[in-house]
Parts: C-alpha cells; structure tokens; sequence
C-alpha cells in the first residue's frame, strides 16, 4: 500500500490510499460504503475505529487496519464512482505523518560519503532531532529568511516509519516494528547548525523536513538496503548512492534506538544523507531553487525554495 | 492555578486543578456541574469544548479555558460534596504536561556555573531536544538500566510551558505566549551523552524528564528571574541557586526560540541547570536513590532511582 494525507477543499488533511498513478481513495469513506452496503449498523462508527483519519492512528491499528484498509482499496476499485475516490490533481498531497510522535534523524551514515571524507566509521549513530513542526507535504515551498540564514542546504534521505511500539528490539524481530519507507529531505540551515555545539537549531526550523510523496509499506520494499538514492538542484545532480552504503542499517538503528527509549506508532527515522551535500561544493539554497529528491521503489518529493525573509 | 494531571482509579490522566493543599478538582466535571445547576442545555459538550481533559488543549483554548476554569474552581469550593473533587492521597498525579509538543531543553544557561567552571559565556543558547516519551509524573521511580548506563546524572531546572502559538516574538511580548512554570529534572546518562558529538541520545530516556508537581500559571509567578532552586540527593544538598543567575532568561528564550520555528500551547522549555551536577563531583545515581528538586513559589518533585536493567 501506497499511503499519503491528502486534503480536498481546503478540509484538514486526512489519510489516502494511492489506488493508482492518478487516484487515491479515502479508505474510512470507502470501508462505510462496503459496510452499508452489505447492511452493517453501525458503519460509520466501525468504519472510523478501524481506519482513523489519522495516519498515526491508523499505525497504530495495525493488522486490523492494514486488513480493512485492503478491503476498502478493494471496494473502491469495483467502484470508481464511490464519493470515497480523488483524483490526485485535485486535492493537495501532505506529509504522510503529519504530526510525527518522534523525528530522529542519524548523522554520517554513509560508508562512501565517509570514506571520500577519510573519516574513521563512528562506533555508534551519532542522532539528533527534529521537532513535529518540520514535517512538510512533498511537493511544496521551503519559506526561506536570508535574515535567519545564509548557508540553507539539503540532505536527501531514506526514512522509515515505526508502525508498533516496542522496546529493546533485536535486529532479527526489527523489521516487525516498521510499517514502511518514505522519501525525506532534512532541510539544514549549516551556521545555525554550528554556530552552537548542539545542531538542534540548525535543524529544526519550520517545513525543514518535506516528507513523501507516500509513504510505501514495507511488503513492496522487499530490501531495504538496495535502493538506489538521488537528488538534484534545478536538475543538476548533486548527490547520488544506494541505501547498501548505509553503515548502521534499518534493523541496526531499530534495534538501537529501542535499546534505550520506547518507539511508538508515528516515530519516523530519517536513516541519514550520502555524499554531496551543499555544503561540501560551498553551494547553498537560494530562492527559486527546485530541490528533488528520488529513492528507487518508493518516488520523488520536490520542494521549491522561495525567500519570505521580510519580517 | 496549579494544573496537574491525575488518574483516578487507573483511568488514563486528565486535566486537574488544585484546589488547597489537598483537594483536587476535575474543571470539566465541576463546570458542566455548574452548568446543569443552572439550566444549561448540552452541558457536558460545551463543558467537554471549554474545559478538555488534555492539557495541551486546555492552554489552546486560552483566556475562554482559564475563564470557565475558575468558574470551576469557585463552583467546586462551594460544593465541596461535589464528583468533581479528589483527595489528592487518592489520585494519582501525572506530569502537567503529558505529552508535550516539544521538549526544548537549553544548555550551559546559568552564570554562576559558568563563572565556576571558568568558560566564556556562550553567544547563543545552546538547545537540545528530548522526545515526549521522557516526560514522568512529578513523584515517581526512575527505571535504572545499569547495562545501558553507569553515569546517570540529575539536572535541577525551571521549566516554562508555552500557551499560545507564535512566531518571531519579541522579548516584551514574551511573556504573552507563556501559560505558567513548573520544576523539572533532566535527568541524563551522562556516557550515552558524550559516547557521540549529539547529546540527544543520554538525555531522552524513558522517563527522563520528571516534571510538576503542578504548572503554576503566571499570574501567581510575578519574577520568574528571582526563584530559589536547589536541588538534593538522599536528603544532602548538591545544587543551589537563583534563576537570577539565568543567562538567557525567560523572555530572550522566547524570542530566540520562536525567531526560528513556530512555539504551540504545550510546548515544555527547560531553562538549564546550575553548578552542581553529580559528574562534577564523580557522583552518579544509583538504585534506591532519592532526587528531590525545589524551586520556590512553585514546588518540589521527587523521583526514586529504582534498578531494572534487567532485560
């Protein structure tokens, strides 16, 4: 399952389910209709127990959703009538978790970006935070303030998404904990990054994490460590790799990140940038600037940067 | 008011009020009272609106909430026979703020302690996040994991909760945004802190951040820039000072803050801590331990250090 938020006429963004290249389905709305028209009581009610509007919520819910939600893509494909399915072009797309319980992102975890560096390999994932606020739709605007910063960069990014609450996972069990992959671009404003010790505020600032354009379960990514990853910079290809470089990988970071706080349904890990960032080339964001960012097997989130500095 | 959190007879926490020294009172359920008593129609959902059980939503709400809350108030003190009144020896007390947005904790903040370890004072504030999952009732235990860590440290500090959303404040309006204060302790695992060049792994434990015992709001706090702080271990007094000693205070953090990404109602900041902290002095926690931090016109909370390494 392909699965976004999506908001029609202005309405809060609620959860979709891609039904194809051109159409998403309102999987609560869908799941009603199937159940009224088989003479269920009570199908609203079921319908938004089991798969809530909220894409947190709906983690959560876990197989019982997942079954539902199958069932619901099922019904809207035999009827495309349904006031449950949209056309993609005409409702806005939004980050597939809005309101993440937890943003961790992981420092240099890249072997071929470290070894061009001639950095040793770190002996633990250096990780950091972002707060819920920085998650952004896919393909929108980054509101840059060239009074605030001078040195905006991009760092494209492999993210999972933890799907069932655990703590001390092992490696073998951690993939039972996520419910899939999205693409993400951890937005980094470099001197406010590093004019403290701690890189929070350098990373956090608002929309600084467009999410998307789905997020992908993981039963259609069948490994995670062999995507191919890329972004570009109005077209010019600035960084390139493949998520088999990633030194500390998707069961390593879930069983070490479960090893010492709880993750829940929502947590989304951002699994770190390969080589060819900004700030290596001494070329930063400026406005007008179109930054995409593709992972193979999932697709491409594009956010363009336009200059609201004026306070 | 002093906002608490509390859970009768294991129900989830929700929204409290003291109403003395002992007595509690559930808003909602007073308010709807009053209402009913005077021949309010649909008062349980404009009780449930006005007054929600979360907190986070009760400081959303703003001055309509604190309005019809202490309606409540006077409502309960002249029914004290009414369902909404709590012993407080009969409920359980949860952090103010269960789940907060964000957790924004500041760096080396206090003069005295700077002056003592002999270091520049820092251009800018240095911030660091914990995740919500740290938050911890204000008397409670501290699950030890010795395996995990063996320098597990306290920190006394002064928290602010933010009550309205805002953006670019300055430091006059500051105070607008703050609904009130409360005591923390960020409690950190001070090897896991520095195992990397991020801290945010030692710093966001489970239960890490034990917080309360109320949130008094600021109209009972006339100088947040002149509280006595101190804090113990086992009864022996290891940090004392005055947040007058705050470098950046509480007006510069909310300016600073929100210069760079949005502030929303239940946002938690801890402010820093003073000299004093248990690596100073090669002194950890260690299991059956008793952390007591006080700071003046609010309260004191007290966390048990109590071993469960055991996996």
């Amino acid at each position: 399952m392909k699965i976004v938020t999506f908001s029609a006429k202005g309405e809060p963004f609620r959860l979709g389910l891609l039904l194809d290249d051109h159409k998403l389905v309102d999987p609560q709305q869908a799941y009603r209709e199937k159940l009224e028209s088989e003479g269920q009581g009570r199908a609203a009610e079921i319908a938004g127990a089991l798969l809530p509007s909220d894409p947190t919520s709906f983690l959560a819910n876990g197989p019982l959703a997942a079954d539902a939600a199958e069932e619901a893509l099922e019904y809207a494909r035999r009827h495309p009538e349904s006031k449950s399915v949209y056309g993609k072009s005409d409702v806005r797309i939004g980050p597939p978790v809005p309101r993440p319980n937890k943003i961790v992102c992981v420092g240099l975890n890249y072997k071929d970006h470290i070894l061009e560096m001639k950095r040793d390999f770190p002996a633990h994932p250096v990780i950091f935070a972002k707060y819920a606020i920085a998650a952004a739709e896919p393909n929108g605007t980054f509101p840059l303030d060239s009074q605030l910063t001078q040195k905006l960069d991009y760092e494209a990014e492999l993210a999972f998404v933890i799907g069932k609450k655990g703590k001390n996972i092992s490696e073998a069990d951690a993939l039972d904990y996520v419910a899939g992959y999205t693409v993400v671009n951890d937005i980094t404003a470099r001197d406010m990054q590093k004019r403290t010790i701690q890189w929070l505020q350098g990373k956090t600032l608002d929309k600084s994490l467009p999410m998307g354009p789905h997020l992908v379960t993981k039963d259609e990514i069948p490994d995670p460590h062999a995507l191919d990853i890329s972004l570009t910079v109005n077209g010019e290809l600035r960084q390139k790799s493949n998520t088999e470089q990633l030194l500390f990988n998707v069961n390593y970071l879930v069983s070490f990140l479960s090893g010492f706080m709880t993750l829940e349904p929502g947590d989304v890990v951002c699994t770190g940038t390969p080589g060819g960032v900004g700030e290596a080339q001494g070329k930063f964001l400026k406005d007008g600037d179109v930054v995409r960012v593709e992972i193979g097997g999932i697709g491409s989130i594009e956010t363009r940067i336009v200059e609201e500095g004026a306070r």
